[in-house]
């Protein structure tokens, strides 16, 4: 940490980048890296390459995000909660943005592509720059503080996966006495469901299959049928989450007809490690969550995916 | 406070109880009461009319709580959870039980029926106890910890509601602390689903109703419906909760048909006081979610209760 900290604070020209389809740690953390840095006098930039989802933009700073690369070469380029460079988007190589890649992540299955790795094991990207920004004697403002609630809150499933702890309930609370109104972010970010995102957890609901033991539990969301509701990407946060939650299931498996392929997306409760079968397919992730885009039809992406996981549990 | 901690420390045999349908802070504080008296030499029982959802059966001593009341009478009864006597069951007395009665609650509505009334604005009775037994110089262990984090984490909906403080969260990490095992109390409460649960929340969604700007959205579940997909009352959890999740969406109301009449559930997110129109249907509870039970029919009690919210808001 403390390398990238010195490489923080020699450059004067520095970009933020973060992973493509952002989530709550994704935004959250690029956007208190950002605030954080303007307020030690630095000149920042942050790139995206998907546009920030609509229930993060009442996060402050939220539409100063650029969706497109220039020709300017940074002093430094920061990459936030991306596992790999690839994360950031197809061909992009942070190299030739600036002279120094600082990785600061949390995954731990993190490709250490940076000039400067900071990997550590906590709940969010947020979690640690919380800590960072400790050791940078960067003041705690309203803003920032929003911004890393946000991250941690969506990263733990509001507190709820096993890599919350007992630290990270005391950074929460040192982020709700620096301003950030833990409920008005709540409210934001989980009540403001689209009618299309409620109508598509129906029917994912109402299509899901499970093994004969019940163990692993699966939806498959054709593009017809998205289509047809109106819903998009974003719509789907959480679904996967609620098949999990159904007892008995240890696996559960989404899988959706995107633009660039069959993006499907894993979690498991207790026992079996997902980021493995995701690993297997291309894809990554944690222990507990994971993802894989596969480059095939629907029926082929599912036989091969469940395949996979059969192999472990049934 | 103070008062009834002196009650408590004088009485030798003291029976706690709880409200009738218990949730996660009703059993929660009540197991943990429980706990904390035995560890300090008292001979206690503890009643609910109902049973203990089967998501709150992990809690340690859950198996001790009784459904039916004898004829002993005891130094002290201790009402956790409780707005209203009439909360413990129709027609029990609690005076008839023990020659004092103690009301620990944090309903603002409260009766105050009890002789001593603790009655405090915090996020859960819960969050009251771990304050108590700080006074009371009560050791928290392992088995109380997790008893009170499950009342605090349920009745805030994981830190999300705007009665959760820094404090409650300061409480939440000292309860991390003493052993409470977050993620797998999170996961006993929210991941054991029941499949009959799922297709009851798909049911309840696709059945979906709202006002003509969306501000109201409501959802009825007749008791045919409920027993076609094989739903007991418990599966109903968080329903509510679902439908004000939906953006644009102020006040959400659920509607079933029971035994005992229509149940009505309040929610707003923002700006309605749901316990005031509660309170003319004769229910009560909080500003953000509310409950009355209707004695009528299902139509007539959905013509009512619309009737009340839409002078309110439409």
């Amino acid at each position: 940490m403390l390398e990238a900290i010195a490489a923080i604070k020699k450059a004067k020209n520095i970009l933020i980048v973060t992973h493509t389809d952002p989530d709550g740690d994704a935004v959250g953390s690029m956007l208190s890296m950002y605030l954080a840095l303007k307020s030690s006098g630095k000149k920042v930039s942050m790139y995206s390459r998907d546009q920030v989802p609509e229930i993060y933009r009442f996060l402050p700073q939220s539409d100063k995000v650029k969706h497109s690369l220039g020709k300017v070469k940074y002093d430094i380029v920061i990459a936030v909660d991306c596992g790999g460079e690839n994360r950031v988007g197809k061909g992009i190589k942070l190299k030739t943005l600036a002279n120094k890649v600082v990785n600061i992540d949390h995954h731990p299955d993190n490709t250490n592509f940076g000039d400067i790795n900071v990997i550590e094991n906590l709940s969010s990207v947020s979690e640690i720059l919380f800590r960072l920004f400790g050791r940078m004697d960067i003041y705690i403002t309203k803003d920032i503080a929003a911004c890393l609630y946000a991250g941690i809150m969506t990263d733990t499933g509001n507190f709820r996966y096993d890599y919350t702890t007992a630290q990270t309930l005391d950074t929460a609370a040192f982020l709700a006495r620096a301003g950030a109104d833990i409920s008005g972010i709540a409210m934001a970010v989980y009540e403001s469901k689209t009618q299309s995102a409620v109508k598509v957890l129906g029917a994912a609901m109402y299509r899901l299959e499970t093994s004969k033991t019940g163990k692993v539990a699966w939806t498959v969301l054709p593009q017809k049928l998205m289509d047809s509701i109106g819903a998009k990407s974003e719509d789907l946060t959480g679904i996967v989450d609620q098949i999990r939650s159904i007892k008995g299931v240890e696996v559960a498996v989404l899988f959706r007809e995107e633009d660039d392929g069959i993006k499907v997306n894993f979690r498991s409760k207790f026992k079996v490690n997902v980021s493995d079968i995701a690993k297997k397919l291309g894809g990554g992730g944690h222990i507990r969550a994971s993802g894989a885009i596969l480059n095939c039809g629907l029926d082929e992406a599912k036989d091969r995916v469940l395949a996979e996981v059969f192999k472990v549990i049934k």
